[in-house]
């Protein structure tokens, strides 16, 4: 299945997991490895203790850090900021920046880490948000952002990278330097995109990166990040011990400490350093490659299943790993209970969280099955799933 | 050094481990293992896919709240909420209960954990905190507990269980009494606490218990929790995606998804779930009476060092496995600096984020070292401990 594969695999030989877009699996036998090296040998408090256990773990967490900056080219490590998910660190970032009367400029493909904090400081804090409408491809008009800019002079613009349903990639750098232009921030949610396309925070104009560490960066759950850049002051998510400065009622203003209250997963980010480090040595443009092969051959395989509807960007065009689909008024769940039990198939139902995007779509009432490629699923893997959808699919043509 | 040692003890065999207090080690081979297992074969999104992987993530997730409750005696699991660790637990318990004007009471040996997101709500929201004094051993007078109570009616009461630098306990069961008996809630910080002193949230009159799972609990860092008794409505401090109402605005009424949005650490959780099984087998009552035995040994053996005070309750008196120290006027870091280099003894140096209890103590211009014991640590480890100070401290008597 996998050039990755490990030990557990071989439990389940015939599973297929298509299901990376929630977490990459199997993950590096790095990754194991580096966590196991951790709570033997480094699973100390970093930053707090004098001792030398502790000291090394404060150095697992610098050079996560370290190459983690070299993958979104930052020049300070210490910008960026570890979380234990990305939705922790989108409201970091949106609860941290965001004050009464602030305007917000979104999309409809948000997902609802973005969405539920902008509700949120809505009925709260009396923000104003404006949802940029997709098409049906998961597109957006660039000429209703750019009039939604200057009528709303936003003080946040945010967008989803990817649509975690339908795989469409938002022009990043665009948004960026439109925000820019009209004096916004932008916070980029990375949450479909960090490890599988090529990021770098001052080209693109991102502010404030949003990013997984069990996703795309090949780590294990439990990590994730946020980039903040060096002149955004945010007030932090979490106040409390930072071993540093400890005499102080306040937050430290020094980073990361300012930002990182309590004892870190030191384990889980010593895992995320080695999949970081294989994602580094693959590189996001081969890995983007040979997830978006993946995807042009389960859409060709799926084209002429009866009652299919294919979600998102159609064939030939950019997309990550994401493949959604609808069959006819079928409750989505259904289908994915079937290649599960029948197929052993790994897929997943429902509304993925993204309720906008399936208002968008029409397909609120079915939700969607989303099938999710990562790096090492081959192609055997894919006409397995292609073979399971024709025979659960009764009227083929 | 410890019947629950691993593998990776041996890479350091002379190695004196003396920082229970801030992370747990070695951790029990279960623990390990059970993150393998789970990295290899669950590692899917719990409750979110509909496949057989994600199914397991969920069931792994719910057998770690069924032993937690059964440790706290919790009726209802889902009343338990994961966290990353104590801190963001006590952040949603502190910012998700008091509004603009409430009153808070707190004591003087809370860690910074407390304090902070206490003193950011004072400047934010204009809340009032009063602190409330403690004794040279650590202990609170209870008579001026009941006057700030009567005085303030405050919303809600908060302790720390045991201070993080003097291990004094404080009578959680009579502050809990007496602050429902003013009408006010009850957070108890049980950092210190929690696998080591048997807690029962009714019984205690708890209405939140924070708690790590990477110190008493015997599991990995980035994991912990928050007990939020039924009756309280908590704002969530993370709003974002919880596979569950997805249509929804709002973040969904029922728990435990109301307080997890996100991705969580699944593998970390599985972790703390053997570490929790290994504190049911021995007893929360067993592994006190070890640590408090060895903490009197290292007590009765750092007695007779010249210049050396301990701090915290006198001996023969209850205590966690906590014992801090100050030598002259000696800065603290450079004794723990020589404990590690000369003796491969690892212990704590500095403030331990808990400065209010440095001013009480009048230490804020030394720190303390702080040497804390865990249910495996032995005899031979305490004598080690004893004549490296003997040694490093040169006017003996």
């Amino acid at each position: 299945m996998s050039s990755l594969s490990n030990a557990g695999v071989g439990l389940m030989s015939s599973f297929i997991y298509l299901d990376h877009a929630a977490t990459s699996w199997p993950k590096p036998v790095a990754v194991q490895e580096a966590m196991m090296k951790s709570l033997e040998e480094a699973a100390a408090n970093p930053g707090r203790g004098s001792h030398s256990m502790a000291v090394e773990a404060s150095r697992v967490l610098f050079k996560t850090r370290m190459i983690l900056a070299q993958l979104f080219r930052v020049s300070n490590p210490n910008d960026i900021v570890f979380t234990s998910n990305t939705t922790m660190a989108l409201n970091l970032a949106i609860k941290g920046i965001l004050k009464t009367g602030d305007y917000v400029i979104a999309t409809m493909v948000e997902h609802n880490s973005v969405r539920r904090p902008l509700e949120y400081l809505k009925r709260t804090l009396g923000i104003h948000v404006k949802y940029i409408d997709v098409n049906a491809q998961g597109e957006l008009n660039m000429d209703d952002y750019k009039i939604a800019l200057m009528a709303h002079r936003p003080k946040l613009v945010v967008c989803n990278h990817s649509s975690n349903l339908l795989g469409s990639i938002l022009p990043a750098s665009e948004i960026g330097r439109l925000a820019h232009q009209y004096g916004a921030y932008f916070l980029l949610d990375a949450a479909q995109t960090a490890g599988c396309i090529d990021l770098d925070v001052s080209a693109m104009n991102v502010d404030l990166l949003a990013f997984p560490g069990h996703k795309g960066l090949l780590g294990p759950q439990g990590t994730g990040g946020l980039y903040i850049a060096p002149e955004l002051d945010l007030e932090p998510l979490l106040h409390g011990g930072t071993g540093s400065q400890s005499e102080e009622r306040e937050q430290p203003i020094v980073r990361p400490d300012r930002y990182e209250a309590g004892t870190p997963n030191t384990v889980g980010i010593a895992g995320l350093q080695a999949g970081v480090q294989r994602v580094l040595e693959l590189t996001p443009a081969v890995i983007y490659e040979r997830e978006w092969r993946m995807t042009q051959l389960l859409m060709e395989g799926l084209n002429d299943v009866e009652g299919l509807r294919l979600l998102g960007p159609h064939r030939g065009n950019p997309r990550t790993g994401i493949v959604s689909f609808v069959v006819n008024d079928q409750d989505s769940s259904q289908i994915a209970f079937k290649l599960d039990r029948e197929y052993d198939i790994a897929v997943r139902a429902g509304l993925h969280c993204t309720p906008l995007a399936h208002e968008a779509m029409n397909t609120l009432h079915t939700g969607a099955v989303r099938a999710s490629v990562g790096v090492d699923t081959t192609e055997k893997d894919i006409a397995a799933m292609v073979k399971a959808m024709h025979e659960i699919c009764p009227h083929k043509m």
